[in-house]
């Protein structure tokens, strides 16, 4: 036995032993505690990272209500759900504040399938949000295309008739996997008004994920009111490399399609608001917000679920610490982020009728993974005071501040509140559960969670 | 219908396009492109990222051979599957180097018991690697401490024939759970040791995880000749809260534990090394590594399944690229990490013995989850070069170099290479699932396993 290797026999504890000694010399450097800032943000941290009240209610949203769409009966649940649960963290005052959203409904599940061979193969796919149904069954030839300039490129009589293929792959390649989401998205928010301008009857889109699997991701899609509404679904991967297979072999190949989904009249729904009056400026307001809704698949965990309990628990880290805010916080749970923003939009056209000063809207929106930082829109003065105040988060490894906000909820504050802010988290995991049936609570890590509230309690204090 | 509602209703086209020609604009800034080493390293990334090999790799490892103690044959599997497997990526040289390990054995699942109120409440455990069994039923009372001072505190006869339960749990609130785990993991390394030199026969401990669930996790634990070898186990959270609970009622309450885990005779395995010549020093290496044993619990995906591909990856890229290394590159799987890591001993020993000049050695076993960097041991002048270079893994979000390598296998290399460096991941999902039945092959994430192959042949290149 030589000497390395009993010196490597006892690395068990030689190896413990000297890394403890190593980190419990630094942590004292590692984190800041020379301010009454960082102690503060210290005793949030520690505060959410010790509690399992977050982790709760998360449980609970899944599994109690699961999917909620704008308009949905769940959807209300939710409501009268997180108005209780905010009720009992004693905030100053918490009020539901009314907006029409639109109330579309998948219907039964819809089906597709193409015949090669003799055999029926089916495919996976999902209705986007707000697409027309097909009435029926709709069996059509395709038209694959890649690009928009190879939609362009075909003739309306090539595409008359036809169902068009969006089948462009969202590109592996981009370090920002949101990145490879928005290059590949326009096909599912723009294809049918596209397919239709050429005279197609449908559009079918390759899911916007990584994976290889068959899980069709849904979402938002548009209408224009001057050309006809094509129903429009997104497949599998899967599916959608078998049936560009199929059509290599068989370009002539005929798909038939059944859609069962219908727009139904708007609907009364709400945003869920709690408030903790400033102490110094009652009058001036910090947000901070997660929607309520999501997609019909799934549980809506990771969209916006943990956004949600995120945004609840900054109420309740400031109330169990004791901290009273200088100026007025909002705790605003947004209704129909997914489809149109709708409360959003009622938010900020309150806050602009009452001449509200909103000094800075923050929201969790971005999946509830292992946080990095804020996205920021603002002044370059207001974001230069963000990126100082982002120092104390570094050492929880939320000090990241980069520009362009993410949180569509608060796209209609810009210019009404000074500075707009998105919780930023690594997105490597979002695309492959993202809008699909795979968005549930067992894809979601506590742990994780409790950093971005962590994060989004410390900015709000800040 | 008032303006801002009209603006936010197109919003799916409106963000995504603002966003997209944002982004468009910005890309070719936020990824390095002005120099030939950012030009290899993104053709190195791309390679990684749009292939499905190391994916596929995985699912293999993981479905078809599982978990793999050392010594097991299920190691052999894995060392013949792994030397198959690089022998098609075509290198200059591959070859086994023999290496004795020890082979310990779980037998029979283990369990334990305690009768309170006329029931019998099971509890969740796992054998620690390495323990011996407890030669049928063993029947004691409990001793709980949270510290070591407790148990010092306490007297011989009172420790005397009772099972010592360590019930000192992570510390939530440290922002690094490796740091939590480190600053716990001390009870399952010396808990045996310092339970039996006070006359316990027994040793329970809590499981170093965040999570509060029935799943036991496992690990290394270590004997001291100078007494006597007592059975240690790890308990489930969920079952060390439940037995906590008990005890307050009844201090004097005896629980029976039944583990049938027996140290065998070492077995002859194997280290699996690769090789690159080097175009322009053969005689320096550069080494990539992780280890091929795991514990016997789970599938191994995660510790070390994911650093196996990832080392294999970089192989498979070099020469997908047609990337000629200066240096001679080698590739390591190492036989035994977790029990002692004598596949690293040995190893180094063999390279001492050759006077082989090694340039830098590096290994993935973090995890697998979203890379940050990487951890160095090294002079701070060969550091400050792997600082400089860090730059341009930056775009790739892997541009970190935080001191202190954590690669078990790289320990006795300490001296003999100029840098040791560990891949350094986010570790917020990895106690969840270390050591532990829970460490499958759904937990990994293809994207972040991809993302840390890319910054491993990205390191190794520069």
């Amino acid at each position: 036995m030589n000497k390395l290797f009993k010196f490597i026999k006892k690395r068990s504890s030689f190896f413990l032993f000297a890394a403890v000694t190593t980190l419990l010399a630094s942590s004292a450097n590692a984190q800041v505690y020379n301010n009454a800032d960082s102690v503060l943000i210290r005793r949030l941290y520690d505060e959410v990272l010790q509690s399992e009240e977050m982790d709760a209610n998360l449980r609970y949203l899944t599994s109690h209500i699961g999917a909620r769409t704008a308009g949905s009966e769940k959807a209300q649940r939710a409501v009268d759900w997180l108005r209780v649960r905010m009720s009992g963290y004693h905030p100053d005052s918490i009020y539901l504040q009314p907006v029409m959203v639109p109330h579309w409904v998948r219907g039964e599940k819809e089906a597709a399938s193409f015949t090669t061979g003799g055999r029926t193969i089916e495919l996976d796919l999902s209705a986007l949000g707000g697409s027309v149904g097909t009435d029926g069954t709709l069996t059509a030839q395709l038209v694959e295309v890649k690009s928009w300039a190879e939609l362009s490129s075909l003739s309306d009589e090539q595409v008359r008739g036809k169902i068009v293929f969006f089948n462009r792959a969202m590109d592996a390649r981009e370090v920002e996997t949101f990145k490879a989401y928005l290059l590949a998205a326009d096909q599912r928010a723009k294809g049918a008004i596209a397919a239709s301008k050429k005279g197609a009857i449908g559009a079918l889109i390759r899911s916007l994920t990584l994976a290889k699997d068959d899980y069709p991701h849904t979402g938002a899609m548009s209408y224009d009111a001057a050309v006809k509404k094509i129903p429009a679904a997104a497949l599998s991967t899967n599916s959608a490399d078998k049936l560009s297979e199929a059509l290599k072999k068989d370009p002539a190949l005929p798909v038939s399609l059944q859609m069962n989904c219908v727009q139904l009249p708007d609907v009364l729904s709400y945003n869920v608001i709690a408030e903790l009056k400033g102490t110094t400026y009652p009058n001036e307001f910090v947000t901070v917000g997660a929607h309520i809704d999501s997609w019909d698949v799934g549980e809506g965990a990771s969209d916006d679920g943990t956004g949600l309990v995120q945004a609840m628990e900054v109420l309740r880290v400031f109330k169990a610490t004791g901290l009273k805010p200088a100026r007025t916080l909002r705790v605003i749970l947004y209704m129909n982020e997914e489809a149109g923003a709708h409360g959003g939009v009622e938010y900020a056209k309150q806050a602009s009728t009452r001449n509200e000063h909103h000094v800075a809207a923050i929201e969790s929106d971005a999946g509830g993974f292992a946080p990095r930082g804020f996205r920021i829109e603002a002044s370059p003065e207001v974001t230069a005071k963000f990126k100082a105040w982002a120092l104390l988060l570094a050492p929880y490894k939320a000090g990241d501040i980069q520009p362009q906000q993410r949180g569509v909820d608060l796209v209609p504050m810009k210019g009404t509140a000074k500075a707009l802010l998105s919780l930023d988290c690594d997105d490597s995991r979002l695309f492959y559960i993202h809008h699909s049936a795979l968005d549930t609570y067992d894809k979601i890590n506590p742990r994780e969670v409790a950093m971005g509230a962590g994060a989004m309690a410390a900015i709000t204090a800040l």
